[in-house]
């Protein structure tokens, strides 16, 4: 018997799973601790990364204050990319290279805090780009040593990566999103301040808050630990580990605290507690996905966002189009759970109810249509596109989307399902229209 | 509003709490990994701690063997006390001070991980037992820096020592307990392996489990973090912080797993899932208290401990009486939570509900009554004395407990109501006997 409700240990399975999590401050008005934080950890020369329009806001004057008040030297980089690529993580490493910082702050939602990871990482060890992303894309290799201290402060309620060892960017040439994960990019410390999320527009808290959810939901329906491969050494066991009994908790937390509180946060900017419950539960999914790894939903995305033509989101920079992370993600979520119920339908079925569906009396075989059912009543109430038709894709991208999604294997391996690339296109193919 | 269903910050009061826990690694046979784990600390020559009991177990060996084959050098340290002192943690000190270890491994109950953070402390840093023991026994003066690491694998389900920066030992000159607080001492990782646990005596399990209770219903129900006062500088929050959102989620697993699974663990040594399950109590337990703090029945245990005459409890080394520790704060839960329920008589009886009481159609005014009731049933059902009175002490006795626990102070400030002497007096008097 594995821990806690969880199966037994496969043969030649994992029959155990490790824990890792940054140094977390949550409270209101928490980012005037700033300074004395980066002090204490030893910083004197602090690169505050933020994008340009963060950079506007009064929670950057609030971040540089607390560094300046508390003696430190402050060189900003302030050009991050909204969903950052592979172009505008080399300007930020040279920029790091140049100013050698010896510590990081970044302030900002994931694009900046994935940024800064970036910028540290290259600036610690120069190397080629591609040297250190997952593979096959990638060349894998592990992260030489430890990075400069990174405190990381979120101004959006969604990705987590204040607390994970995940860095996400577009790589322009293949038209796919890809990343870098290790244990060596997760930030020193959090600081999530809910006061950041204040002058959010509402297509960032629901494009960001349902990433929160899929975060969550993944890593509650993702492979068991106890179904994964044995590592040859435990330190090769993956942050993607599958779901154990410690990501449940902050999964099945998030799921109910979001189902209360995401509406009211998208529709309503004034309510602050909603935000502040929001900016929680994604804390929680952050902590939980950083131990349990996401699966298809997100794998998928990478080739939705990476392949995206021209839909321009209301409430992001105007320009370049570009499928937000969060939504890249939720419009694959419903044909995906439809799909992987069979496997846990006790799960998919409690998620569902964590989220406000009334499933008290539904059927074990209903479990994956009762979940998309309330998955497609929440985008459908904060304004989601109607699938992968409402960002722009048609059949005939089907095949494209899955030839990019397929390579993400790191993830789709984290399903409790394998993902075939015909189980790919098939999926693609129900994401297309939900109503 | 403060965050998640916590009551408003209060004039000069805390609006933010911070999270900090080791590396934990959960599993049957993780301790094999020890070996792997230090060598990738940059272990060369381990000090590995333990007391002689658990030096004769199987999992001595298995640690060891690992150690060993991951070409590391082991100097051994075999002679913890079981319920350490402040002479045994210095001869545990000198030791090391001459055994020059760069890493450590504990392997063993609280006292053998609570010793060996105390040997680190004082190998690294020399200096009086007093300087860095809390106030108002102790100088309670900062420790100066980071210590060596160290990988702390319990072998009781109890303490959560291995993800805490707290160390506890009895000061003999005044027969009280007392200990040191930092986060420095907290361990580097943890190697939570319930196969550990096999071999303990019921005795143990039964002590060492109602610990883990009393640590998560004392951390539930501690003054909430927003009811503390704001510290002067945020590096002075204490990791005595006050009930908060995240302690709270590891409170009330540990108490419905717990519920579930302790009568069974004391009861059924084979029932090696029970025990299983029991472990994973005490993580999370351990992990909310490490952030939240313990209260009275903590605080009064450290004068019921201290003072005691001719207790020799079965399953504890023979020869000097002593009141194991977890009995030592199950004792006064009762009439503790009889005199805090009004203060939150949800939590109170959210706890009753989660250990099995049927505490649905409860009326708000009867929940300390409740919990109350359910903590006594848990007591009888795994043999724990009645009260004060079953490990020795009388209606006599009650000034110089008062005297004994009013100095624990760091834990008495916790409380949700105020403990004056004459307050801790009436509990320990009402916690003379319960049946
Ligand atoms: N590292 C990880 O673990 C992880 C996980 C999920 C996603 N990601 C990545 O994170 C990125 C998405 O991050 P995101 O969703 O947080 O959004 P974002 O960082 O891309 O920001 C979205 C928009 O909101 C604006 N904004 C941010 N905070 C604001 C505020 N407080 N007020 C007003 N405007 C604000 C930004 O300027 C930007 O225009 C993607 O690249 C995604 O791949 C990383
Ligand atoms: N640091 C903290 O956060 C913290 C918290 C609570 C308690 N404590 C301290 O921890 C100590 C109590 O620790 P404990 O309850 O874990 O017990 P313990 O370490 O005192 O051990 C109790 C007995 O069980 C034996 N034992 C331990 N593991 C065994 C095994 N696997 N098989 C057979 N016998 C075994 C020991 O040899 C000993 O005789 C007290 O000193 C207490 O004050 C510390």
């Amino acid at each position: 018997m594995a821990c806690c409700e969880f199966p037994a240990v496969a043969e030649g399975c994992d029959g155990a799973f490790t824990v890792d999590s940054s140094r977390i401050t949550f409270g209101r008005g928490c980012l005037a601790e700033v300074g004395e934080r980066a002090a204490a950890l030893g910083m004197r020369r602090v690169a505050l990364f933020s994008d340009v329009d963060v950079a506007g806001l009064a929670v950057f004057a609030v971040a540089r204050d607390s560094l300046l008040a508390a003696g430190l030297d402050v060189v900003g980089y302030t050009d991050v990319h909204v969903e950052p690529t592979d172009v505008s993580f080399a300007d930020a490493a040279r920029f790091a290279q140049e100013a050698q910082p010896d510590g990081y702050v970044s302030l900002g939602g994931g694009s900046v805090i994935d940024t800064c990871k970036a910028a540290n990482l290259f600036a610690s060890y120069p190397a080629d780009l591609l040297t250190y992303v997952n593979a096959p894309i990638g060349e894998a290799k592990p992260i030489p040593g430890p990075l400069k201290p990174h405190i990381a402060c979120p101004t959006t309620a969604g990705t987590g990566s204040e607390v994970t060892g995940i860095a996400i960017f577009d790589l322009l040439s293949l038209a796919a999103k890809t990343g870098i994960a290790s244990h060596a990019l997760r930030p020193t410390e959090a600081l999530v301040d809910p006061d950041c999320t204040a002058t959010l527009p509402a297509g960032v808290v629901a494009a960001a808050g349902l990433d929160v959810l899929s975060h969550a939901l993944e890593s509650y329906t993702a492979r068991p630990y106890v179904h994964r491969p044995a590592p040859a050494r435990p330190s090769l066991r993956p942050m993607s580990q599958g779901a154990n009994p410690w990501s449940d908790l902050g999964c099945r937390e998030a799921l109910r605290v979001l189902g209360q509180n995401l509406e009211t946060a998208v529709h309503d900017a004034a309510d602050s507690a909603a935000r502040e419950q929001m900016m929680w539960a994604a804390t929680l999914a952050g902590i939980a996905f950083g131990n349990a790894g996401v699966h298809a939903p997100h794998g998928m995305a990478y080739a939705v966002a990476g392949l995206v033509r021209d839909f321009h989101p209301s409430g992001y920079p105007p320009g370049e189009p570009l499928v937000p992370h969060g939504m890249s993600v939720i419009v694959n979520a419903p044909a995906v759970f439809r799909f992987t119920a069979q496997v846990s339908p006790q799960r998919h079925l409690e998620a569902a109810r964590l989220l406000g569906a009334d499933a008290d009396d539904a059927d074990l075989d209903d479990a994956g249509e009762v979940l998309a059912a309330e998955l497609i009543r929440i985008m459908r109430a904060v304004h989601i596109p109607n699938g992968l038709s409402g960002v722009g894709y048609t059949e005939s991208d089907i095949t494209a989307l899955t030839e990019g999604a397929f390579p993400q294997q790191r993830l789709l391996q984290n399903a409790p399902r394998e993902m075939t690339k015909p189980v790919l296109a098939e999926l693609f193919r129900n994401a297309l229209r939900y109503w």
